[in-house]
């Protein structure tokens, strides 16, 4: 009878386990649909051409793109060509270049520029930085690498207008800015284009024949956004010229393409449905885990289970929230713009909301996912799957601390030997994923063959040899041998009741 | 003797296995045959010359290409340029450029155009979505992504002739069409061009005058068909330019060269002995598979090797009443063609089915060469393999659901990450295979990096960890343990009679 | 005293064996400073500067060049653009453009062209195919793909000189050449270009104004020899234009560097010294394998070291045979090309077989070095891991079977599934390559997708599945499985005597 | 007891250990800090824009670049194009080019140019090679590949000025420098450039009229310095033009950004002080391992951890020589540079150096990152692991031999096979590298297919069968099999006292 006890007891936890599994699995279903009805292959396309529009039409004279831009030129060759070109599409194709309606000029016929583009620029003070004393005499004006606090706050050139005089980042309303090699304030001298192609050739000459961009020049934005109404399509963009101390110009873009105003189409509702649906399950977990933690106390938070449940409830309610305010935001912001056509439509912080908004919900569903494997170990061959990994993790974490000391020491001496030659090994950060690509095959062995002659071929044979040949094999060799263990430990053991049995029985009852 | 009774069995089976070998041998070789005499190398280099010609002849104003173009302007660039030129050949390669007989123009010299070409358009109303109250005033037409219901119907423009009318896809006996981006009907409005340059050189200054490319159009498809009588091969060539909503232009083509003409040379009256032989085999196999059918029953599905049976035989048949249409149908054609030469030649249909048919049959000759190891586990070693095969596939389908749940969830991870940035994450299909292709080693890092540059070396690392080594090695573990336990289990048995020995005996006698 | 003479025996075995060792290393070494004193980076570095004067100079107007080439009026742009430039070097850079001493003149300065270049062409007959009998009205002229038998062997267009008129293989002492699409036989028109610059370009000229190249033309090609005193180097350079049935124009090169005047510097001579010791050697080896043959019969065959003795020796034997021949060959040609400098110098026999001697060579010290495994047996951890090899040599054969069918299945699937559009699988032997390169991480998924969208993907899906993960980790499997069998059987034995046993013994006696 | 004294024993050696540990740690991260405080990402980005800014500007007409170059004319239209438009930076951007103040301008308007550049080149004489026999009346001038004793010391062509007349390397106070084909001394005839734009169009118009460039020249060196006070660093400009004895040029250049003056900003003192304590640590070191040889005797040598002790404190001593005689050489440098402005700056040999210090140090990082593993043996995972290393070392030597005979076979077959034709196997050592990329998945095949179509393919095939399959494999069974083992051993054993134990005891008192 104890064994029997024991099987009504088992039979109870499968069958509470089976319901868990059902009612999480309508979860995921609900979770699934509303992140691909939050995304489409169309906003790839969306991206795409904008991008190329601006990004890879040539210069008229060197036959350049933004994308190859090196040098100071290259800006005023890029704003005053396809820049231009790109934002003002005032003529039909044809060969007499028929004139387009004033109310209907659209970037590629399409899209509508909301407001006008922004150009801002970030100076540094001409004494930001210690000449050494040996050239004291003969240099007298540093530029240092750009950080907020050597801003150059002062007029400069004709001091008229904005484009000339410093505005501080709270009454631009702007944020910072992470660029390629340094992170930027929201502040500034900007200049607002207009409408007209003219106007704004205009302006860019002035702008040019002033010399606007100077030594301290350190940083210029461009930013501005367009909306398609065909796909209900924001794409807020930002074109980032970087001027850094070594000279030259690093070019760098972010084009954000995200859907702002959520409902439109009927598609669009049945979306909002399963988000409410969402909404209501979000609380039942959030009041199940409550219970939960109620009940076990400090264990609770042992199992990792429990952590991933946190997790996924966190990111869910803070996604819903953002989602409200989202909504009340743009509605705001797009009545004013609408009213005033010629203000500079600031949509950089709603757009970098979005977008962080989109990631947080996509990684809601990878651990969503991830969660499943709480319900999968019902069966045999799982449990013995998920049991080697477990029996193997105190050997590859072991594994792991030696694996990673010789790793990192080889990334650091790649970073040494090569960082002021070769890109991938530029930064330590860029070394180590250099050397983890390598294990996969992705490596450029004629540019550290270029950069080092003699100790670059000694570099990549010794790298090859311990950690691809030896360690990786040592590695294999650890999993291999925890699987045949466990697998023999298994296959003696008796059976325990499965999920399996339950549903035999439920055919033979 | 009870063993020799045993022995005589066994006999018996083997030599009936061996005779059926024998006779599945030469309905493999025969099948081979088919196939290879089928195609040949000169396909590819006909498909070559005929896309380097249209899709890689650089613009004389831009230097782009067909390949390249990504905006209306780039269409009239090449239908006015590389097309025109591509199409006409009415002068020699010499300085002086001695006209080419008219009887003779070929493209390349000695491609013949049959019939004409023909340009066409699909439109979409402009009313086909919704704006958003906020828009309202601003924007009153919008264009929508094109389906079928949507299409424009209405005549526009100068609206006389067939390229400002809407005709339905059964008035141009046309079919739908799979773009990049959607699939559309075979409707439209058309324009047939002519036999002579300056004549569509004139047709196509008028539709760009009166601007035929609108904010509605979608797609443009044009169609021709050239024929090589030296090889005795068509080629298919359909261009298609689609015009998204989002603005822009995605350029693509298909090139299909098909030998509709299928008797010309002696080698391929040789083929055509073989297609019967071929036939009758299938007859043969038909007979005996019913047969079987009416013998075992419902048995007779459980055997993957019978379901394989099906499967070759009923490819085969579907070959071979497409094989006696196609004859009749290319003739028909032909004939209506040369009679009145300016007609569009419509190979549209019969080049998709050829094409189908050559992937019908190339699936047929793979899986007639699968069944061949039905007969291969004669032998020791490979009964070793394939029962390690069978034994470790539970321990792989348990696997193979842990892999793909954890596989899966990093490919909807991806495509929501990086989806809008990256062509490789663009959609959840286009995710899966970059996932996979990262286990071979093929992937761009530097473009997720790109895409997100906190999320995107994260997801990276983190994918890499946990496919790459931990569930790849664990399944390499699964393997090579099952065949461990089989090696060692069949090496413990008795060695039961085998083919070698049958001819080992054959020939003692 | 048994095991003291067992030992004994074994002394001598390896006394014997050590000697044979010593007398194959000097062997091996004198080899090895033949074929490194035969050959020398420069001669990459010589390749390459003439085939980048030739191949990678771009064409003045479309910036094409010749590795670009598709079309006929490219072959003309090409001789009358960089051929001609190429060829004749008879002003300095300096911006007068001094001119060069006629004696002088030498392409890129330094490379005297031998004799004047050959242009020679092959046509095929204008009724060498059958034409449909549809198409029976409509095209009268059908000329077929290459083959000799079909070659017009009739004079065209004026019908005087050389460049109008069919010469045999024999009358132009010419050889079969191998191009991208056929093999040519050495017959033809052919045209001689002149040591002028002018006259070049006025045969040229007249060449086109007669339209040499018609659609019968198959191909031409283009030979001279150029030799640089600097280095004693020739190149044997051909320029190959096909003009395949098809239309359009494949162009293919070679550029033979080979050293044909061998004694020059001092370091020629010790090269010298060290050929008489490789054949005194070669002598030696015939002799004692001669010997061997007698004493042990046919058992001497099957042995597999004694089949690669016989290799390494027939290889060297023939080397020696030609390098007789081509010293004294080599002589006569230049004394008659230096006093006749306007004839054509026909190098291309001299420098094919030079060609397939520097390869019979390399095969040559490959093999030798592969013999050294014979020696290699001394030792325990060999032995082990050489019979690994052994052992598992039958269940690799069974394995290679059941991998070749599935592997030639997907090559023969691949060829008819994407054979037309894709290069890599344009005929079965590079689908065959292909697949293998896939295993290894280099494949373009992207080519095969555009190919066949829905089973292009489905194609890459089932192979890498089956062969890339199955079947390779089965392999692993084999592998691994028989070596630990063999490491427990070998550590179970005892310890015979070793090669190091006996020099131990050395120091201490 | 004995357990007990045991025990304490065990603490004792414990305690000793981790007192080392400790002070190991702190040495290590001085010296962490110490590198990364040497270098930084900001580096790469001046070696970037300074490299592009000479080596990708396109030449205005052929639209080339210097990497691009191949022939003598690229010589002249880099100098008279990129370079001088590179090094004079005398007008702003703005279209009516105001000019820069003399005293401000600076490369890419932030990089001073110190002193002037300077142009040198290096010729053979005219007799430097024997043309054979046959040539002799043909070719009366030969110009053997470049080496120090061949020089030509003549005059030549005007005979006037430093460019026409030849200087020893003591003379020019320059050092001998490593082509890419030649090893070159640091004697020629060389030509100081001005600071004037106008004076060096007019030197480099001489010298091209002059024809400075012969059929002798063999190298060509343009040096210069240029100094970024913004972020302190200088960068040593060397541009290589090297004309083999082939004809053509190959390109060439270093760019050597090194941080020469060390302590300007604040952060710069801090590094200070690490150096400081470093040295002493150092000092430290010395004394213990001299006090260890002491002891030893001989068996100190025997260690391998001594010898990487002796290495690092070797190595480090040195970097700290170096140290201190960079911070004189540079101040005396620069003083007499700024006195006179236009002599040209010789910072050859202290780039050198420089550059030699850095991966010096790098390497003294790294050996020390390597030395940590001495200290990591207390842990039972880690002692199966790096037991497991050191049992399979025999075996793996054992396969080393059999693998590296097998895999230089192949490599010198590749080298003698495609050798002339591609650039991957055109030297011994390249054709290694390629053939161990080639495991790692990056090869090209179809350069290897096109440089011998026949045996091209057979070779690929062999080597990755032997060596990627079967001899990968073995590798990989004899680690998993070794580790089996040792696993199996190491668990039999009783568990010694560990540090964790020792940890616990310290908590539990
Ligand atoms: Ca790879």
């Amino acid at each position: 009878t104890r064994q029997m006890t024991h099987t009504t007891d088992r039979e109870i936890v499968v069958r509470t386990t089976l319901r868990e599994l059902v009612v999480y699995l309508v979860f995921l279903i609900i979770l699934c649909i509303l992140t691909f009805g939050m995304t489409s292959p169309t906003m790839y396309y969306y991206t795409k051409v904008l991008s190329e529009l601006f990004l890879d039409t040539p210069y008229p004279d060197t036959r350049n793109t933004f994308r190859g831009s090196t040098q100071v030129m290259d800006f005023w060759r890029f704003v005053e060509g396809p820049m231009v070109d790109g934002l003002y599409w005032d003529a039909w194709y044809d060969h007499a270049r028929t004139s387009v309606n004033k109310h209907e000029q659209n970037i590629l016929y399409e899209n509508r520029m909301l407001g006008v583009p922004r150009m801002r620029q970030l100076r540094v003070r001409d004494d930001s930085c210690n000449v050494h004393e040996t050239f004291a005499g003969a240099i007298n004006k540093c530029y240092s690498v750009y950080s907020e606090s050597i801003e150059d706050k002062t007029s400069f050139g004709p001091r008229n207008g904005t484009a000339w005089n410093y505005y501080s980042q709270s009454e631009l309303k702007s944020q910072s800015v992470w660029g390629m090699i340094s992170t930027y304030s929201g502040a500034g001298s900007y200049v607002d284009l207009s409408h007209s192609r003219n106007a704004t050739i205009e302006i860019l000459s002035s702008l040019r024949r002033n010399l606007w961009i100077g030594r301290g020049t350190r940083a210029v934005f461009i930013d501005f956004t367009v909306y398609n109404a065909n796909i209900n399509l924001f794409c807020v963009i930002r074109l980032i010229f970087e001027f850094p101390a070594t000279g030259g110009m690093i070019p760098s873009s972010s084009f954000r393409t995200v859907k702002l105003l959520r409902y439109v189409t009927p598609f669009d509702y049945f979306v909002m449905a399963c988000e409410w649906i969402f909404a209501f399950f979000v609380l039942y977990y959030i009041v199940e885990e409550v219970l939960e933690v109620r009940k076990m106390k400090c264990a609770y938070f042992k199992s990792v289970w429990n952590i991933l449940d946190i997790l996924v409830i966190g990111i869910a309610t803070l996604c819903i929230a953002f989602s409200v305010y989202r909504t009340n935001s743009v509605d705001d912001k797009l009545e004013s713009l609408l009213k005033d056509g010629v203000q500079y439509a600031n949509f950089e912080q709603l757009g970098f909301y979005q977008t962080q908004f989109n990631s947080a919900v996509a990684m809601c569903v990878f651990f969503a996912w991830i969660k499943l494997f709480k319900y999968i170990s019902f069966n045999k061959t799982m449990t013995q799957l998920s049991s080697t990994l477990s029996r193997c993790a105190k050997d590859v974490m072991g594994f792991a601390i030696m694996f990673f000391i010789v790793f990192f020491a080889f990334a650091q001496l790649g970073y040494l030997l090569f960082g002021t030659q070769v890109r991938d090994f530029s930064s330590f950060g860029n070394a180590t994923f250099t050397l983890l690509r390598t294990i996969l095959g992705d490596f450029n062995f004629h540019e550290i063959e270029a950069a080092n002659r003699v100790l670059g071929p000694i570099f990549f044979l010794a790298y090859v040899f311990f950690v691809f040949f030896v360690l990786m094999n040592m590695f294999l060799a650890i999993i291999n041998d925890t699987y045949s263990e466990v697998k023999n430990e298994i296959s003696a053991q008796k059976n325990e009741f499965e999920i399996a049995d339950y549903f035999k029985r439920g055919y033979n009852n």
